[in-house]
């Protein structure tokens, strides 16, 4: 990563420097610092105090079609924060009150709350500390919540499994099904996140490093599979497609082993074994984003927010410094280094 | 299709004689014949009427895992036929009566109702002649009605787009469509063909057979794809997977292009590219078969009958004669000779 001033400025940014080929590298990515920003008329100005970093920032870093607009080359990458309110001219908003919002990879940020995308949320002071509101109280966790119960309705007895099981998705994925009397199959990547993901209450974990991975998984799923909960796609998806039971569930919300893939793996072309898939064990297949189900935020704030606080899930957080870090930390998550939701502490 | 007897016999039959290889072959059928059945305790001898041919029976003749088990070598091909009750020692049945059943490819069954797949169905009389029971008021009329209003769900101003828009299935699903006030877009085979489907009041028909189909969908889709109804697979498929629009839905009803397939296309493989798909415009794909929603088939018969009687909806008929030309017609509709849902006419 390229920085555009010798010494510390007042306040830094980082935005796209150029569009990945592949893998991010740490030149994708341009460090750039000014002044603090003056707090615009009816707005706010807010000092980032958590930058969180989700696999989906990959594809906001290309120009492929997707759900969203790319990031521009030198605009400021996107990122949900939870940031302090240094200054106010809004209705609602106070100096030392503490949002979340969607302000992206940088250490203060001036905001019109009527215009930001998304909008600001004022966090209600509670037992559960501000940054859940990036992890399991958030978009990684609404995501398993609102996948969970639209989609893969888990029933009593039947087996879920959920790749990436160590992070924020997988993790609540897992402990749901386990509330709805279903069995529940991790997958994460070495035996440490694994004796974690056990210690969730996952009835199994398997380490997606070791040899035999279809294997592994019939063993660990006598029974098939009801709801695989995509978030990886890749070798898992290709273990799990031959568990699956008739009318199987399969909620799509990432697929991260794709996400810096360069082009089409060879042949022979499976597209049409998977469409005979779908057909012959009547699978449903649905993608979706968690904006999709905005309407059910607040039930999930009250129901997940509850839980937690009640000690009926648990969640990790894997945490690092300094926005200079976000980078680095961002390259890693995409290689499965990260241990739980990633969040870069930028300043508190 | 060879024969086992030189004369013909009181009652025939046709059976699986060898699972085909690639594209059915006359040989892979043989007639049987022998005497008439006797009537079973508490069951019915029953006269075949009307066979009915469909899709899903070339499924049947191989054994590839699939949702129902394989016709065996040397049974009766499955299908199913409207019949007259011969004799009856069953309540509720008497001589005369005319039954929907499952049957298969006989000219005569001795059935025990009770034990018989599916139980016999006794024909109502009314406006409806009895080989509509086969038809648009019979398996492909409901796989088209299930599939529409349970996944389909078309809505006024969107674009429905189904293939083998002259058939049964595909034809009800058009007008099923335009009932919605949804734009329906036929793909057919052939010029004739296509008439027929934009005299059914189709907004337009493609021909399948004419050049560059991916750029013919694209003009005759200007605001994209919200309904697939895929029952072919194939070359449509990958015409329509570019053009479905943000929250599209798919229900899989069949794969008639790969149904002769003997082994997967070359390469690059295209699964990933699928799956991608599916999570950024957050797709919506269900594979079903009409059995999943037996609880509405009262609903259906009553709803699709009304406007059968009343003219709202039309439907066409391909009626071939004889037990023995059964095979051939049955061959001939994989590949598209079929013009209308295809009936044998085996008696009456």
């Amino acid at each position: 990563m390229s920085q555009s001033a010798s010494r510390q400025p007042a306040s830094r940014r980082i935005v796209l420097a150029r569009r990945p080929v592949g893998a991010p590298q740490p030149d994708d990515f341009r460090m750039e610092g000014g002044p603090v920003p003056p707090c615009p008329p009816d707005g706010v100005l807010l000092r980032t105090l958590w930058l969180s970093l989700d696999p989906y920032m990959r594809g906001r870093m290309s120009d492929a079609p997707s759900y969203s607009p790319p990031v521009g080359i030198g605009e400021v990458m996107v990122g949900g924060t939870v940031s302090e309110v240094l200054e106010s001219r809004a209705d609602g908003l106070r100096p030392g009150d503490l949002v979340e919002g969607r302000t992206g990879w940088q250490e203060h940020a001036a905001v019109d709350p009527a215009a930001h995308l998304g909008g600001l949320r004022l966090l209600p002071p509670g037992p559960n500390p501000p940054s859940t509101a990036l992890g399991i109280l958030g978009m990684p966790g609404m995501t398993a919540y609102c996948g969970m119960l639209n989609i893969g309705q888990p029933k009593p007895g039947e087996t879920v499994v959920v790749a990436a099981a160590a992070g924020p998705v997988g993790s609540l994925v897992g402990q749901i099904a386990r509330m709805h009397g279903a069995r529940a199959v991790g997958i994460a990547g070495g035996p440490d996140k694994c004796r974690h993901v056990l210690g969730l209450g996952f009835d199994a974990c398997l380490d997606h490093h070791a040899p035999d991975l279809p294997g592994q998984l019939a063993a660990a799923c006598p029974d098939g599979v009801d709801v695989y909960f995509e978030n990886v796609g890749g070798a898992v998806w290709d273990a799990v497609l031959p568990r699956l039971n008739p009318f199987a569930r399969v909620p799509v919300c990432g697929l991260v082993s794709l996400y810096n893939a360069t082009e089409l793996p060879p042949g022979p072309d499976r597209q049409a074994l998977l469409m005979r898939a779908v057909l012959t064990k009547r699978l449903l297949l649905r993608g979706f984003i968690v904006s999709d189900f905005a309407a059910q935020r607040e039930d999930f704030l009250q129901t997940v927010g509850g839980w937690l606080a009640e000690g009926r899930v648990r969640h990790r957080e894997d945490v690092v410094d300094g926005l200079e870090s976000a980078p680095g930390a961002f390259i890693g998550m995409l290689r499965g280094a990260n241990f739980g939701k990633l969040l870069v502490r930028v300043a508190g």
